[in-house]
């Protein structure tokens, strides 16, 4: 690979579901670089270590990520992307280990909530859980076991020389997760445009319909709702909107000197275009 | 305690938070019994093992416990009541022993997060995550460590036998948890109301704004909206509104009449108190 590859800032372990969903959006001349935690994800962009990240924003089946919709707001960074990509999980174990000798199952307890149908067919095996998905196909790699499997991506189970013993094996494969591309700078594109804000309300009647009306009397359509804590002010919330449109489009630019007269606080999280399904 | 106390069902081990709120909720003469799960608290109410169940539903600092209001919809129960509980967090070791031998200090890792500053004022004293704040009270308790500590509940403390070494070593002292009382049926009440409810909108344009302006067109104050992934269909969503109000009030019946019109799903979560910051 070039030293000119592009980096790209994705939180996990090497084979993470989002180290897989950046060679999906950008193909295979990329360097993903692995951190530990989301933060250090947009601090890495922010500082330049890195041209992109890509961090989960929901799950199709689990919901919002609140974590990075809490760092969109603390960063200076735009959102230029998304990508909606198929969760698949498999069943991996070292090279010539067979299903019937699986006696322990290590996962993310969400990934082993997502397989559950299919760890109970196993009958017997245990359920184990652990902090990540590729995590524990490192873990199964590492200590050489016989008698366990990981669950985790077609990626991990190839950066960790691993067999698929079963893929696709999730409950329901309607599983998806988003994920955002942030950048220091907005990008150009073309194509069908969606837009990313986040606001606070001023303290008057009827706020929230206030502010969605300012959407709904241009004929915006709003694509979904937020809404996170105001961390010193109980039982007040941050609202973060996604809807069609792009901020270059005039009724957008109407739209939001609209929304600042009855908003105490709003930012842009960026313009960018609709990303597609990737199965 | 007599045989006859109320029986509460509440998830964690005892000394929980959540069983600290219920004797702040109703007093001395109640038996809180400890579950495992979310699920097993909604099903011993459901099943009449307890005539009250206590969750937690959001707290002011993380955000809401998406888990519960899946399960609220889920499941026939009512919303009768809520507390808006302060959490207070308490590190605590065994009798006896000093701050200065702390080298470990157990919690569950949102605890740990929100005590970061104390934990960093305290030179070399490693953070562990554990699975429940009052589950490392015990696991202090019973391996007897004299140079760990666990941040956990007063009533942990109490529990466990352990000293309180130093209260509310919170980074913010804002911190509450909102927790809702659930039974089988609607229980009579006096004093200002809300009503929580669930729905799912028909495919119509601007249909969220629709939805709001049932209850803006009403005077009709909305406290709270919430969005949960439609699991079989991607990118539609739940949306769990509570609004001021009791289902008795003329205006809210027409509101919720309104509503039906536009919505596919439309359930009833309950008309209840509204809830007191219990410091």
């Amino acid at each position: 690979m070039s030293v000119d590859s592009l980096k790209i800032a994705f939180q996990g372990e090497r084979g993470a579901y989002s180290e897989e969903a950046a060679f999906a959006f950008w193909g295979n001349q990329i360097l993903p670089i692995p951190y530990k935690s989301f933060k250090s994800v947009f601090d890495s962009v922010q500082s330049d270590s890195c041209s992109f990240g890509l961090i989960p924003i929901e799950n199709s089946l689990a919901g919002s990520i609140h974590q990075n919709y809490d760092l969109l707001l603390r960063h200076e960074l735009q959102i230029v992307g998304e990508i909606k990509y198929r969760i698949r999980h498999n069943l991996l174990a070292l090279k010539g280990v067979r299903i019937e000798q699986i006696k322990k199952i290590y996962s993310h307890p969400q990934a082993l909530d997502q397989c559950s149908e299919f760890i109970e067919s196993l009958h017997g095996a245990e359920a184990v859980p652990m902090y990540d998905t590729a995590g524990s196909a490192l873990h199964v790699y590492e200590y050489k076991f016989r008698d366990a499997a990981a669950i985790a991506s077609a990626r991990a189970a190839q950066t960790f020389n691993l067999d698929i013993l079963k893929s696709s094996i999730e409950n329901n494969h309607r599983n998806y997760t988003r994920f955002l591309v942030i950048a220091r700078t907005p990008q150009p594109f073309t194509g069908t445009a969606k837009t990313s804000i986040v606001f606070s309300m001023k303290d008057i009647p009827g706020a929230l319909f206030k502010a969605l009306a300012v959407f709904a009397l241009r004929d915006i359509n709003l694509l979904k709702i937020e809404s996170r804590p105001l961390r010193n002010s109980p039982w007040s919330y941050m609202f973060y909107l996604d809807f069609e449109g792009n901020l270059q489009d005039e009724a957008i630019n109407h739209a939001i000197n609209h929304l600042q007269e009855i908003t105490s606080f709003l930012k842009i999280l960026g313009s960018y275009p609709v990303g597609q399904e990737v199965d």
